[in-house]
């Protein structure tokens, strides 16, 4: 499995505003790269704090993108994951229509009662009791044929799998504003680390959209 | 008066840990350019918290850029600026030493038995009651003849200066590693903007010390 994680931040590394809304980072020139990298991924994970900002579909949109992969054999669509130890996902929300598949990562502190008010087509990983072993959960992802995944946030998220070792590369668009804020979402949240501290190489830098494009791999 | 910001941040846009220890973001490339941008300034200016956190000297080190700054006529060493508003800063801290002159900018909260703790050399520039009134304190600092200034952080300082529209350019150098951290010092902490984000525009890119250094405009 190869594990990228992607995210668009402000010049002083914020995802979005402390009230935790949006904010246009990139541009369009950053969103086609984006959807070019969601069609080349067999999954596309956020954590369940992404979904109850930002209710995201994270399908791909490129007409000509969708017909490569089926001519490729894929489903027209990767899949859609959720890091949801509680089921806090909405059962209405957009990441489990039925536009592509969606799995919902989560604990066994999630009862049958919620599961079952979730669409059929939801696929539930059980791994962990009250928060998701990210390490079994993704080794389950794997078994089902997932090898490509893209990580799309958020801060939390990106953390526990930078504290698992489960990141192998990390893309993130640096964009020209300031969003500022001690408790605005960050792209590494979580605990912090104290010590050891994930290293990275920096294999490029693009200028895009007024901002740059850093490709990092996280040295193992 | 001209003001620049220069950071190292991690590329997951952290100062330094949830414990504000310090971390080797940077390397001697990038150590030599802070040296070089501080001997082109009439003063470096830090907040509080980065001297309660790190003691830092804020002095060229380099003898070739100061012999320089004399023969230019310039004292040796650029002063040094703490914002400071209840003058929290140690009266023994390497900030206050006699390697270079001091400006404590602060409030009509510090009263004069604490300034009188002070070495003599110690300028105070009161400006506001309860919290430092930024416009005004480097309106005060421009009288006393300080054109060039350059910040060193950290966070919070970064975040009132932007917010008082001070400042007119942003450097980071963003480096190969995760921090990480929901409390972590930011490049700009504070309360965050929540509608005008202030814009900047990407003047350079540089690949140094592993890293890259961004060198950002404020547009006003």
């Amino acid at each position: 499995m190869h594990v990228v994680v992607n995210a668009a931040m402000s010049a002083d590394g914020k995802l979005s505003t402390v009230r935790r809304e949006q904010v246009a980072i990139s541009g369009p020139e950053d969103f086609a790269r984006v959807d070019r990298l969601r069609a080349g991924s067999d999954a596309v994970v956020v954590g369940v704090g992404t979904v109850l900002a930002d209710d995201p579909h994270l399908t791909v949109k490129d007409a000509d993108l969708l017909e490569e992969r089926i001519a490729a054999g894929k489903p027209a669509q990767p899949a859609r994951v959720v890091a949801d130890s509680q089921l806090r996902t909405p059962t209405d929300a957009r990441i489990v229509d039925d536009a592509a598949s969606t799995y919902l990562l989560t604990t066994e502190a999630a009862g049958a009662e919620r599961r079952a008010a979730y669409p059929e087509s939801v696929e539930f990983v059980t791994a962990g009791e009250e928060r998701v072993d990210l390490l079994r959960a993704f080794a389950a992802l794997a078994e089902a044929g997932i090898e490509d995944v893209m990580v799309e946030g958020g801060g939390e998220l990106i953390f526990s799998l930078a504290e698992s070792g489960l990141v192998d590369e990390l893309r993130t668009f640096v964009g020209p504003q300031l969003i500022g804020g001690r408790d605005a979402p960050t792209l590494a949240d979580g605990e912090g680390f104290l010590t050891e501290f994930p290293s990275l190489s920096l294999e490029d830098v693009e200028r895009l959209d007024g901002g740059v494009l850093l490709s990092w791999t996280v040295e193992q």
